[in-house]
């Protein structure tokens, strides 16, 4: 029965009970994490091969001829560009492989149009105004780059299909200091949601005022499918913007950070031959080139895509339980309640959880009393303001499977007693 | 007997001779290259034991606790802050590991001062003018950060004891736009000169009309020596820094991409404590992390600061031949004739050659003509102009030693002939 449709003396008595059973596991004196989309143990071990691949007897000789050892190949070696090409679905040629962090290409990208401008365009630093759409929930990281900039940041509401396409199209129609929108367009943080066909393409034919706006698509968890048979598919960005005649619209991120291992893994961007010359321009000042004997380590331990594919199943062999764990408690404990919804998504790294509006930030609080961190509420919105309070987002990933029935009980809990007390109050108003 | 002491008919006969024996090495048709500064591949296979002391069943485990193979660490794992500590003569607080590569650390310190100043100043890109101190002959890819920033160089001549200190302290303490050196204290690029005690103490006590003025102190090759009894030694700059109360003056950068492999080493970057909180308000905007699992690779196959020592003895056993062959063959064939000068230095990987005014861009394109390829003349100076066209950077650490012998042997002739045909036409006239 819903919460709201419970009389007074029912919800108190029910209160009562939750604030009783919240005391007992307090006494349990939980250490427990839910904030932090990391891998867990189990599936670093996945890619403890990469460690064997290469040793003193190995030939770190490419295909080309380069040595991998040796000063060299600004953009990557050509087997880690077809890897990573098949990894992106895109071609090697438009790919740059860069160090170990798509976040700090990311902050580079966003960095060279501040200082250096995109094809030509003023640099943003020398504008008065710089402004970039952010869908809401998202990706807290994604937004202290923009903060950290300067860039003014605009909500747009995700939608079960991608962001709100209404809004984007007219807003960067408008705008002309509108620069850029962060997207995480397959299983996105954090709530797992896919762009549907129309929402990549109704991107792809994005008109934006401003020449040099952007769409930055952090393709983060394009591999990362918790099941075989239910996947989502994206369409490919790159290959759609060429289709509709807007081929320089878009940087796209990937890397192997939740493949192999998050800070050793290879991370890179793909974008058009345009943009490609222009970032060269800067690259060739920046480095002499990044890892290679990293590259190939990768393209040994993988052979290629069907190898990476294969590895992915594991990964998803170890995750998938953990992800029904949490949807099983919450449908138990939340289902019928009228308290809270949440997505429950078929790859990538988070759940999300939407409260009753001002109630967020009191259940992460009360989770933490009881010793279950969550990700702060607030962190999915610009600046860490989420206006109605709402968004928590849940990360399954680096607990084990009998902590995370523990924490997930435990959040289960805390979100009754608040939004309880919420409709109480309400009640009582 | 120097050419401009020999009568222009005997000049004249000389030239003759060396036109002959130009086209006799022609006729070889080489194809050289001592434009570089690579490490050859004896020098990798040095090193390939770093390929061997990390495998699967490894535990990649810190002291501390923290899983390399995992998120976390952003200024790096204590180990690799230890020994690269070590290395650079720094307290392991006060060091940044970064990525593969010195030289992207210094591009982004340039553009963090460019988009975020430091300390608090005001931004670069905010200013009209901003200007560097070059040292010349210096490092065409620092001069090429600086360019692409649009700050303006300023040359201050080298001479055998570092920088015109006279020079710089004037121009810093009079011009409030001049925000930086560029330095290679230590065996620098090309010239091979290591900076005195008196230059390191006036560059300590520098006082700089401009408050963000920064000191850039690329100790590239600190390690380098060539000689086990014969080594430059350079006052620590951070710590004389401090003792002149001059404690944020200095960023110093470092790696380990020419003592195991270019590209795949571990760059750093030590600094004042203040200077390390200004720069962590980025690093934490930009990445998580970076690859721990290479440094500690790093960390396992040198142990400690002595293994790094005993590894540096066989790279300069590899190179010691070559420095020695290059000088001998100069001594041999231009020692007494006045056509140029040379420096014979105790390290690094570059030796600085000056040829007669007017002279250094013809040599490098008559080598090249008989397939041997030098640095471009000019590259050692801001945007590629050397004003009296004089200084050549000879590399000699990736040629074979019998292809060094003959790209040596040719680059003698290219002076005597181009020399001798400056001489002549001056006695014409």
């Amino acid at each position: 029965m819903r919460y709201d449709e419970m009389s007074r003396e029912d919800l108190s008595r029910e209160l009562e009970e939750l604030r009783k059973e919240y005391r007992r596991m307090q006494a349990l004196e939980l250490h427990l994490d839910m904030s932090r989309g990391k891998p867990c143990i189990e599936q670093l071990d996945l890619s403890m091969g990469l460690m064997d691949v290469l040793d003193s007897s190995s030939d770190l000789t490419c295909d080309d001829g380069t040595d991998c050892r040796n000063y060299g190949q600004l953009t990557g070696i050509d087997e880690a560009r077809e890897l990573i090409g098949d990894m992106m679905e895109n071609n090697p040629n438009d790919i740059i492989i860069y160090g170990n962090s798509s976040l700090n290409v990311m902050y580079d990208t966003v960095s060279r149009a501040y200082t250096h401008g995109i094809l030509g365009n003023t640099p943003w630093c020398k504008l008065d105004k710089v402004s970039f759409l952010c869908p809401v929930p998202g990706y807290d990281r994604h937004f202290a780059i923009t903060e950290y900039f300067g860039i003014g940041m605009i909500p747009v509401p995700m939608t079960p299909t991608g962001p709100d396409m209404n809004m984007v199209e007219k807003l960067v129609a408008e705008d002309e200091s509108i620069k850029g929108i962060w997207c995480v367009p397959k299983y996105s943080n954090p709530g797992g949601i896919s762009y549907s066909d129309e929402t990549v393409r109704r991107f792809a034919r994005l008109k934006p005022a401003a020449k040099d706006f952007r769409i930055f698509w952090d393709n983060a968890y394009g591999m990362h499918h918790l099941y075989d048979d239910r996947q989502d598919y994206l369409i490919e960005i790159l290959a759609e913007c060429k289709r509709a005649g807007n081929p320089d619209l878009v940087y796209k991120f990937a890397s192997t950070s939740k493949i192999t291992f998050p800070g050793s893994g290879i991370a890179a961007l793909a974008t058009s031959p345009n943009n490609m010359a222009d970032i060269r321009k800067q690259l060739r000042i920046q480095t002499i080139g990044h890892d290679k004997v990293n590259q190939l380590r990768h393209v040994r331990f993988f052979g290629d895509i069907h190898g990476m594919v294969e590895h992915m199943r594991k990964h998803a062999d170890i995750l998938r339980p953990k992800f029904e764990m949490v949807e099983k408690t919450m449908q138990e404990e939340l289902g019928d309640l009228g308290v809270g919804t949440w997505t429950n998504p078929l790859g990538g790294y988070f759940i999300g959880f939407e409260s009753l509006p001002g109630c967020a930030k009191e259940i992460v609080a009360r989770c933490k009393k009881a010793g279950v961190t969550m990700t702060p509420a607030g962190a999915t919105w610009p600046y860490g303001k989420d206006p109605k309070d709402t968004s928590i987002r849940i990360a399954p990933t680096f607990p084990t499977l009998k902590d995370l029935e523990a924490a997930s009980r435990l959040f289960c809990l805390c979100v009754r007693i608040v939004s309880a007390e919420k409709i109480l109050k309400e009640k009582e108003a």
